[in-house]
């Protein structure tokens, strides 16, 4: 009988995250303060963040222990495992092996528990007793959630009001989890009292959100902030996929000619990659793609500068491929891709052409989400099926170039709280969206003010 | 570290399911033909169910191999894991360990599609190209469709109105694996049309939709019914739940003193309990604990008699605790367990005496899901969470009698699709219902027009 999954047994779990900040070519252009201009210092972010968590955003060490008790936790759905998609291949009939690291798995139902859990330890260590953050569709706030609940932190996410009158469900794992969900703009914050008051309507944005989660954590000694993607140690604790897929393709003596991942804010595309990323840096030919939305082109058609993470500007400044801190994107379903900026580290390795990046419209990630359904049986994430539209175009090339592949991708999470935008499809109401050059040149003209990496 | 999870290799999983029928120390009363009273034949369901199932359905024989095609289907997320949750066990503060097998992995989200898949497999080799079947919530609706899908047969599901109209997400399920999910009472038969035309606006029920899928393929060659619980066959494909369990256990060398899983129709309940059932008739000291909802207690308060499964009495009549064909249960919110009847097999062992029934109200059972999702992280099902207040009732006598115990249980599916119930107890509108007395002599009266078993 064919082998389907690869285990691992849970004392094969990686012991330490891969930081890939010791393996660049090339150094990063670092986070700059936005009043000097000046490299970011570790106590500039310390109102922000715990200190712990500021180390491990600068370290410059190559393996970085996962500690014991984030483990324990990890284990309740770690190791996730790796699969081969032998249906999805027949029904794409090219010469590909086609792998999946299945992080559906999680009780969350996507990759963003491997960092919340840790965030929420490393803020329990350092004395934080309340956690704010910010969410859109719920994905992370309700990852959060969970990992507070388990470390016994208070949870308030600021949730946009538009998904948390639309969208129930994951407000309601929030609270599940014993969280507090409030509707953004808010009630509890200056900054959400003064917008409500101006517009009672208002419909929130996920930068009114950070900024009522970031108001609502400043000046108290044991509360912080928390972000679900982008930063550098957020991309570190997802570094646990990559490591865990790297041993399980060993297991069965396989090794990708194509890794690929869905990159919004970057994390899961990031938690793949690094390692195989690692490999290409010491020689391995390889090639790895991060597939975006063709509506939120960021690494595809945006300038590479800096710019602010969101649109208070209350963060750093931050180098990467960036649409704009004030860019809104078109409503596609894939919420967790509607970011205008991209992680640091990945939009860097792109930058060096470590790593490629592809755009996909809408209705043709819908089209390879529902084809995997109808083979291998799970229902992809809105964002997860602009991963397999990758995998559909790499299959469609090697058919063409008569050349056989292994491709290994993130299934970064289920569709089942996102089964509303699986309805838009069925009933023709999707539509696809190509952002116009006037809005790229607009992004170029903003990073021009700021200083060049 | 400690281990959380008891993996089984693929080429562990079992080969064969395990079919009670062949230990019974007494033997179960036949079904019996509506008409003449007589034990049914064979070919009297030839026309509702493919013979190849009717074989299996009244086959003596104690193991029976499961097809390869099948197994491929189930590789997809089978084995499930085996877990320990020694979270949930630290806030009992009891002293037992509570083992738990994860059924919730399945593409569906629950056990349902572990037979699934095997009907739609039997029903593809007897040449069969459509089924139709009825679904209340949509758990079995959607794992039928996914199965039906895999398989390359049509798939028609007749879904209760009001669950049509306020649960869309099984339905989008459903549509996403291919099927065509009908509101019933639907224009598709003659029974739903004269519902229609008698009352437009009929919410439906599970006694109209059945009539409505059995209308759908009757008299047709290459079509045929399909039922997710109750019945022989369906109990034996979910015998591979409590088989893995048995396996897994015994890699950790541990055996359970207690096995408990939640019961409406019997499927889940049955599937990780009867290999342990045959322990038990081989002279193993076990506790074996079917959990049902006070609302519609079939097992601890109705009476065991022959009754129809169905409220338009087109099945045959079956010996089992029956609450009445008619019997319209309160609007709990675990659907999945609002069922008149209980399977022949398992009613059959509460009669004697080798599984134990308890009831629980629907408030407890939300308490224990929701301490349950605070301290492992999934969120149950309303139905698993039956079970897990079980679970701490043994927990319970444990402590109180100062006995050291293992627990083993069915965590049967998640309840990320019922998100809406969690909503009801957290806004305070769930409410605990217990059946009056009135209920129970009604429905010993209807069984007394039937013959004595």
């Amino acid at each position: 009988m064919r082998q389907v999954k690869v285990f691992l047994n849970e004392d094969e779990i990686p012991r330490k995250w891969y930081n890939i900040m010791a393996d660049l070519p090339t150094p990063m252009s670092p986070p700059l303060h936005p009043g000097t201009g000046q490299p970011l210092k570790p106590e500039d972010m310390a109102q922000i963040f715990p200190m712990n968590l500021i180390e491990q955003e600068m370290s410059p060490e190559r393996w970085i222990d996962i500690p014991e008790e984030v483990l324990e936790k990890l284990l309740l759905w770690r190791p996730s495992p790796l699969c081969r998609a032998y249906n999805f291949e027949k029904a794409l009939n090219a010469p590909v092996k086609i792998y999946y690291k299945h992080e559906g798995t999680s009780p969350a139902g996507s990759h963003k528990p491997n960092t919340a859990v840790a965030q929420a330890y490393y803020n329990k260590e350092f004395g934080i007793k309340k956690i704010s953050t910010e969410t859109g569709a719920g994905q992370w706030g309700s990852a959060l959630s969970m990992a507070c609940n388990m470390f016994g932190i208070e949870c308030r996410v600021f949730m946009v009001r538009v998904s948390f009158d639309q969208k129930p469900y994951r407000r309601l794992m929030m609270q599940t989890w014993g969280a507090e969900c409030f509707s953004s703009p808010s009630s509890q914050t200056e900054v959400g009292k003064k917008i409500l008051a101006e517009n009672p309507d208002s419909p929130g944005s996920l930068g009114i959100a950070i900024s009522e989660a970031i108001e609502d954590i400043m000046g108290k000694e044991d509360a912080r902030y928390s972000l679900g993607s982008v930063l550098n140690h957020v991309l570190l604790h997802q570094t646990i996929i990559g490591l865990e897929a790297q041993q399980q393709l060993g297991k069965i003596g396989e090794y990708p000619d194509v890794v690929i991942g869905c990159a919004g804010g970057g994390s899961n595309f990031a938690g793949l990659s690094l390692p195989f990323v690692r490999d290409k840096i010491n020689g391995k030919e390889i090639a790895i793609v991060a597939a975006e939305p063709t509506s939120c082109p960021s690494l595809t058609r945006a300038p590479f500068g800096y710019d602010f993470g969101d649109l208070a500007q209350t963060t750093p400044l931050l180098a990467m491929h960036t649409l704009g801190h004030d860019f809104v994107p078109a409503p596609i379903h894939a919420g967790g891709l509607r970011y205008h900026g991209m992680a640091p580290i990945v939009s860097h390795l792109v930058k060096e052409r470590l790593v490629e990046a592809r755009s996909y419209h809408q209705i043709e990630t819908f089209d390879a989400g529902i084809k995997w359904a109808r083979t291998e049986g799970f229902i992809p994430a809105p964002e997860t099926s602009h991963a397999i539209a990758a995998v559909v175009e790499e299959a469609r090339r090697a058919k063409e170039e008569g050349k056989e592949k292994v491709i290994l991708f993130n299934w970064s999470g289920h569709g089942l709280v996102d089964l509303l935008s699986y309805d838009a499809y069925f009933s023709g109401k999707l539509t696809n969206y190509t952002l116009p050059d006037e809005e790229i040149d607009r992004a170029k003209k903003l990073v021009a003010q700021f200083p060049s990496p």
